[in-house]
């Protein structure tokens, strides 16, 4: 007989027919001559109950149900007496396909997540992960929905590069070289020509400058794949490969910009809310009793949009208030975490974009805002966003800061400029070997484009209101863990 | 005035309202003071026709919009007089974005694919680069698709690992190693816990062993992430760097397992004929006759199911009624290409699902056959699908072979017997240091459980009738060739 899955078992309500469930034990108790297992399949939180007495099967085979075995059940759907479920499975005939004895890991409830990292293979088998894995699966489907309903194209940037190789300090290499016989120069300087690629090469750490050549060229673009940092980054926010969303769009301005990325955000959140009701519900009762209505409120308000300079400027005033930093917030300085806490969290109380940030403290390839003469009389003054003048060279820089994750994303328009490229490359002593063909991205039919970056295990951390990033992804790599 | 996409200008019907597009200049002819221009943004295959009069513009800005050049129109939406086209587009002003001088590497029409190959960072604003791409993504959203509606969940298996080095001869080495002061021990062997995860780690050739974690969890998960071959392979079929659809589905058997990878692949190449007319045409007519009639024959059939063992007899016919083949094929020999190809596009005519390799040439995690005796009286026969006795061992594989492709997914039902696993581990000698994970699945609530994987570009060359694997990847990653 077909298996159904649990999902749909707890849907019928075809009682008195025939039905057969698989999936592994979750728990098993017992009370004057019946015993009542909770079943799952991994297909939903939700258990389904399976209802046996004693003496209509063999006790050893009993025995062998304990928590996290694999059993196949055929018996009849019927009208549970139990409260909180619809439905629940009179047993005929019961089957053990794969025992579990007690050495299995995920016997006891409770257990810290720092051992169930431990245990990464198997604390899928939980319902917390469960939960989280569902979310995710479900996230990666309203971000591929959503782009593809909006005229995105997906668009697979290589991963394995020679391009940014100047910040080798935070880049993995890669490579099939022998390292017991390394190809030298006279000077003793490793030769790569018989290496796979020729050259040397690291995993890549964006793929946004690959994507504005699909951007100039398909009109909207977006990736969603593995990215990598070599840091060395013990924290609950890090991870050494992770998943990252950068859409990529020609013809988009920052208003335009800023439009996106709250809309995409809000879509995101929404998904989550219609789709995985149950597991929020789950994870709202066991991980964080305000996860639900922290979403909801994303998507009440409008998101705030200041600039980089009204954010310092309201900073300051706390700061004259009594309000105390431990980092310092002058104009110029890259806002720490607590600043941006308390903008979005204690001063505003929702999402912030915040555009316009200074130059300095940006990437070369973020578009410059027009030069002014400010009233101190300084001739590096520019003007931003609604007209917004600053003290310094901006660029325009549009990062959306979320409650308790900080910035989510990272975006800005693009540099269209040749001329005004180039002479920031310089400016920064940059090296252009491996960049000429994105400059020529503005030598040939250049165009006004900008996009932004999603760190997709931020967006799962905000979502599940787990606290570690480590349990939003199946097999965290960290520093000295590669394991699984 | 909001810009309108080309694909969206096409269809409004609006006549005469005011419309603003912006784009690529494709080509530009002129005539008795009328010019034309081609104007293509990405969105679609098809070129909006942009018409103006010489005396309304400026002579030296109209000499600007060169093939290429990225412009901004503004002008009345007409009802086009020239067949083929629903509108156009009569323009009022005209804002030269980006000018493109006539170094463009894309310049003329019919360059060679080898000669785009090196300009891959400007092939994709031509015609057949753009319809690949945009069915590349509409595959993949495809692919996403399928898995969600049938309850599949996306399943993030890591890149980086430590697993399966045992294969290194194949694998990129990564490692944030200084390569010139190399930590070794007292025998000269490097030493790599200093290395960032504190052992050697490589890139992943495939996520099924930790995707068989997901199945015996989740029930259903899918994979699709880049994945790794240091193959030193200059063919148009090899790429160092691929993308992968891994599907692996607890409680599966064998003939559900073809049931899936028969509807998967037929629900794909549907998406295309129903979502890419236009590129599918376009292709169809300049790359490969043949392509919509052979896309349209994949629906048309049910794919053959037959065991290896039958398919050697078929080809051992063959061979008797005269036909030569290079390769030998006894039973126990790893078909060749051309094996293949004679079952699928001479002696079936239609897809075939080949089951029930001999375990020799399979691997490790395949589930076994039950072992029979033989007519001949050797103990080593065993019998697969629909009873058939094969002369030896064999496993449970169901390999797709696809006219023109050649295998197009290789499948198997896992081998879920804990003892069964392990003594064919033993019987191949292999290192089970970085394996125990993968055995605790069936330590702990075993599942019969079965999975395929498919290699995107494959898919992607089947789909749209290109020749090269590097032709239907943004920037194709091969040996000594690692640009953009």
């Amino acid at each position: 007989m077909k298996r159904t899955k649990v999902i749909d078992a707890l849907k019928r309500t075809d009682f008195g027919s025939n039905i057969t469930v698989m999936g592994w034990v979750r728990s098993k108790r017992g009370s004057k001559g019946i015993f009542f297992i909770a079943l799952n399949d991994g297909s939903t939180i939700k258990n389904i109950q399976i209802v046996g007495e004693d003496q209509n099967f063999d006790e050893a085979m009993v025995k062998l149900i304990t928590t996290g075995a694999c059993i196949k059940v055929n018996g009849v759907l019927v009208e549970s007496p139990a409260a909180g479920q619809a439905s629940e499975v009179q047993a005929k005939e019961i089957e053990v396909l794969g025992t579990c004895d007690s050495t299995y890991p995920m016997q006891k409830k409770g257990q810290s997540f720092e051992y169930m990292r431990q245990h990464a293979h198997m604390r899928l088998r939980t319902n917390t992960f469960g939960a989280v894995m569902r979310i995710r699966h479900n996230m990666a489907m309203a971000i591929h929905t959503y782009f593809h309903e909006h005229g995105f194209f997906y668009f697979h940037t290589p991963l394995i590069t020679a391009s940014d190789c100047e910040g080798a300090g935070n880049m993995f290499q890669v490579t099939t070289k022998n390292l017991y016989d390394l190809k030298k120069d006279e000077q003793g300087k490793i030769i790569y020509d018989d290496d796979f690629f020729g050259e040397q090469t690291s995993l890549t750490v964006s793929g946004q400058l690959e994507g504005e050549l699909g951007a100039t060229a398909l009109g909207a673009i977006y990736t969603f794949g593995p990215t990598f940092r070599a840091e060395n980054s013990n924290t609950p926010r890090h991870l050494a490969e992770f998943w990252m969303i950068e859409p990529e769009v020609a013809f988009l301005d920052q208003e335009e910009l800023m439009d996106l990325e709250e809309d995409f955000i809000k879509y995101c959140v929404r998904w989550a809310l219609d789709h995985c009701q149950d597991d929020l519900a789950f994870l709202n009762q066991m991980i964080d009793k305000t996860l639900i209505e922290r979403l909801q409120g994303v998507l009440k308000e409008e998101f705030v949009r200041l600039t980089y300079t009204e954010g310092i400027n309201i900073l300051q005033e706390a700061i004259k208030n009594g309000h105390k930093f431990e980092f310092p917030c002058q104009w110029g300085d890259d806002l720490a975490s607590e600043h941006e806490r308390y903008l979005v969290e204690e001063h505003f109380k929702k999402p912030v974009i915040m555009t316009d940030y200074p130059a300095a403290i940006k990437s070369f390839y973020m578009k410059q805002n027009t030069p002014v003469t400010v009233p101190e009389g300084s001739p590096e003054g520019s003007v931003g966003y609604r007209g917004c003048v600053a003290p310094g060279p901006t660029m325009q820089g549009t990062d959306v800061l979320f409650p308790s994750i900080g910035e989510i994303i990272g975006g800005s328009v693009r540099e269209e400029s040749l001329d005004k490229l180039q002479a920031e490359i310089q400016h920064r002593h940059m090296d252009t070997t491996h960049l000429e063909w994105y400059i020529d991205t503005r030598r040939w039919g250049t165009c006004p484009h900008a996009g932004f970056g999603l760190g997709f295990e931020r967006l799962i951390l905000f979502v599940t209101g787990m606290q570690n990033i480590r349990d939003v992804i199946p097999f965290p790599r960290t520093p000295k863990n590669a394991a699984f």
